[in-house]
């Protein structure tokens, strides 16, 4: 499939004529072809206009056509072949194999909303009785959950595929009920185009509605800006900079109707390593510790980025161990020049405060935009004294804080910002530090982990992938797993509607099969 | 019980020093005794936090401890006998039967969630299995729905009792394990404090930790701010003007770490009369708009403040029968001085319009504080050219508006604003125009009713009191009805959590036998 450099308004394909720009392959700085032309003011309108209009049609599809669109989508990534994992290869520098295996993930996600969808819980359907013999008589009250209305995403650049045009945003969004418009990363214009385009092409085979997804290029701001003030946009799903999510927080609470935004912004992922575990398998932690930093350039929200323990013999042998094993680490190449030159920025920064000494890096980078990790130490007196030390490094950067006695890991644990992940390695004679700790990281973190590390984010039905601000704009979700689709619905009583005009998941004899709670009672 | 001025912060009782106020008996404009004292800044960061060091104790109650709370607190109202529903009755011009009903819904609110905290849905309990042979391995993935941390409430002026001090957003905040601070409203200061005790002595009867409650005393706009913006405050719960709920929505959004704001603020509930329903009872369905409208002064959410319908012969004789029924309706005594003030000046606001024709009014008002009920019509052309005519006008004061034809009917139901309810009036002869206004209203309202009238919000479980922006600050929450609780609560994701680690939700065993979501089936 020959790459256009065209954005998808509907069913149509077009240049842009409002400025242009090429992809850059991260491993040359060469760009590459071609060129994709941004959206003008009316295109931007235009397709959201077309979700607008496609916004009742598509909510009113039956669960099974929806579910069936979905694993339509998926079979249509599935199509392109190597074409795809080659080109977001060229775009992002990240090797094959995991790029193959971030499509298996975005496929399956795809057909976990399929199954979702099918399965009914999120329209959390309720059913109350009249009670006409009651004083006063109760009227007969039934809830559903609806879709918010059209949603604009915002995809990430570390997952060119599950994170960006048909990642879990779109994937629970257009599983809500909701048309989605996607604004095309710039880091893997043709990595979108081409998924874009295999979602067009579901929708035009599932005969969905036209608008019911689009795909928009543009200069990042001013195009966010669009999109989340455009008065038919409902909600905003993103994963990106703290900067980036916040502009767009702000844009949406000043709307004359403010809209919710979903936000994935900034995590360091707190790694606590209690004496038990540093004692039993000190060197199998280091290494598994600097493997999980590295992964992926450290280009992920649940990299590892702070590692607590107490001071003695053992964090002293972990330093060792860890040091020893991060010096032998190649350094590997960034997703774009941008995010290459923010990472030297935040080492150097790093590098620069106060009483935080260095402890070993990597192997020196020879290649264009390639990381050299990086690992430095403080005591905990340091940490609690300098809040930039909580400052995202998004790359292979990890800090280790040397604490006094658990209290002081206690007080580090109290000043921590809102987290996606913390982790906790502890054996059974350190349960009791682990219970406590517990208690306070449930309240700090989406996602509390223990005996592993937090890169790696299972799709299923039980994951958070969010967490306390600054981690998310709104802490009472999860941009990753099943219950993601929970942000783009909102509930609606209907009283006393009469049986031929109640909605399909709430008529008397449910016939699309899904749990209920009826008069109070679960019914499966 | 004696009245002490008092405000209470965890199990004290103090007078505040910084200023002092008095209740009004608005039916006769006097004072009532005693003075309450204003609560200083100190004393306000004091109730916060002790409810921030309650939290984790309350947070970790059992469910039938929680349970029994709130059933001891709905049995220390009960307690208060008429002492409660006199003083109310000084306070707020209510008639006794009105508050001996509201009473009632307020304790069997208190109840109802007593039976959600029991049953567990709301904990969303979800446990997906490890896969161990799965390459790669997929760790044990646990979820469930822990509270948020202290809120802040701020109660109506309009149900002194079942929106303030133990009402919905008290209730279902406790419900949802978060210690509650209750700031006073200020015109019903000795309902406030007696209700206050009795649940300050549930608290202590049921050995709750210090702080798990208090209710402050204050000047409206101050202590909100004080309190939205307090660091330990991690979500605020609102009922009343939209001035007032946007205030509160700024300062949680300008926050170093923003909270929700669940702010119930203004609707005008449209009544559709369809042409079928018109027909068939005329003139019953002008009495009993008008006996909603009229029904405690008008000064409910739901008021129908507005009531669409085609011009023709049926209309002309609605007209007549309303007008007929609003000019006998006597002038009631309304909560304030300062809500009188506000109709007086929304009604002369309203007469003011061009073109809206006043039709008639009620028995002129004699007593202090006594509202005159209005009725007034427009065309719907003049509807959808002034936007001032969407402004909620509190109190009993409607505004017909005739449209030359069903699609003239649509066009005003697309321009109007988020509301709590939309009411249809409809025949079978009118379905297939109730289905498409259906479509339409179920975006733009939370509730939908059919052949009544939207007053009385029954609370229940399939009960939605909410809707889109301005009616609410959230469309996707409640504040009546069991899913209030939501609004408190965020998802953990637990991975590989050691057995005996694990909150009991998610145990193995089950031991609080609650729904759970198992590998995706549910397990009742």
């Amino acid at each position: 499939m020959e790459l256009q450099g065209q954005m998808l308004i509907g069913y149509q394909q077009l240049m842009g004529k409002s400025g242009s720009i090429r992809a850059i392959n991260p491993a040359t700085n060469q760009e590459l072809e071609p060129a994709y032309g941004y959206a003008s003011a009316a295109e931007v309108d235009q397709a959201c206009m077309l979700a607008y209009h496609a916004f009742d049609a598509y909510r009113n599809t039956s669960l099974e056509q929806r579910a069936v669109f979905l694993e339509t989508i998926a079979e249509q990534i599935m199509a392109l072949g190597a074409t795809l994992t080659e080109r977001a290869h060229l775009e992002t520098g990240l090797p094959m194999a995991r790029l193959e295996g971030e499509r298996g993930r975005t496929v399956n996600q795809l057909k976990l909303f399929a199954q979702v969808v099918r399965a009914g819980h999120w329209l959390q359907a309720t059913l109350d009785s009249a009670l006409p013999e009651r004083t006063p008589a109760r009227p007969d009250l039934r809830m559903q959950k609806i879709p918010l209305g059209p949603v604009a995403v915002f995809g990430a650049s570390n997952f060119p595929l599950a994170f960006s045009v048909a990642g879990g945003d779109t994937a629970s969004s257009l599983a809500a009920g909701c048309p989605v418009i996607v604004k095309a990363h710039n880091a893997h214009l043709g990595t979108s185009e081409l998924v874009g385009r295999a979602i067009q092409q579901a929708a035009r085979l599932c005969q969905m509605p036209e608008g019911v997804f689009s795909m928009l290029i543009g200069a990042g701001a001013a195009i966010g800006q669009q999109l989340a003030s455009h008065p038919v946009i409902q909600a905003v799903g993103f994963t990106g900079s703290r900067a980036g999510g916040l502009a767009l927080v702000n844009t949406a609470n000043a709307r004359r109707e403010p809209i919710p935004v979903y936000a994935e912004m900034s995590s360091i992922n707190p790694v606590y390593l209690l004496r038990g575990s540093l004692n039993a398998q000190n060197e199998v932690l280091a290494n598994q510790f600097v493997d999980s930093l590295v992964m992926g350039a450290g280009q992920f929200c649940t990299n590892p980025g702070l590692v607590i323990m107490e001071k003695g013999e053992s964090a002293d042998l972990f330093i060792a161990n860890a040091s020893k094993a991060i010096t032998a680490k190649a350094a590997s190449t960034m997703l774009t020049p941008g995010i290459h030159q923010a990472y030297e920025r935040g080492c150097s920064a790093l590098s620069e405060q106060a009483s935080v000494r260095l402890l070993a890096t990597g192997i020196a980078a020879s290649a264009p935009n390639a990381a050299q990790a990086m690992l430095s130490v403080c005591d905990a007196e340091v940490f609690l004294s300098n809040h930039r030390l909580q400052d995202e490094v998004f790359g292979p950067s990890s800090v280790l804080v040397l604490c006094d006695d658990f209290a002081q890991m206690l007080e580090v644990t109290s000043e921590l910002e809102g987290q996606l992940t913390a982790t906790i390695h502890a054996q059974s004679e350190d349960y009791a530090q682990a219970k406590i700790l517990l208690q306070v990281l449930e309240k700090k973190a989406g996602r509390v982990l223990f005996n592993g590390f937090p890169t790696g984010v299972e799709v299923c039905h039980a994951m958070v992938h969010g967490g306390p601000f600054p981690s998310t704009s709104n802490s009472r979700s999860t941009s990753v797993g099943a219950t993601a689709i929970e942000r783009f619905l909102r509930p609606v009583c209907y009283q006393a509607v009469p049986a031929e005009l109640l909605p399909a998941a709430l008529r008397d004899d449910n016939p699309w099969d899904i749990p209920r709670l009826v008069d109070g009672t679960l019914t499966a």
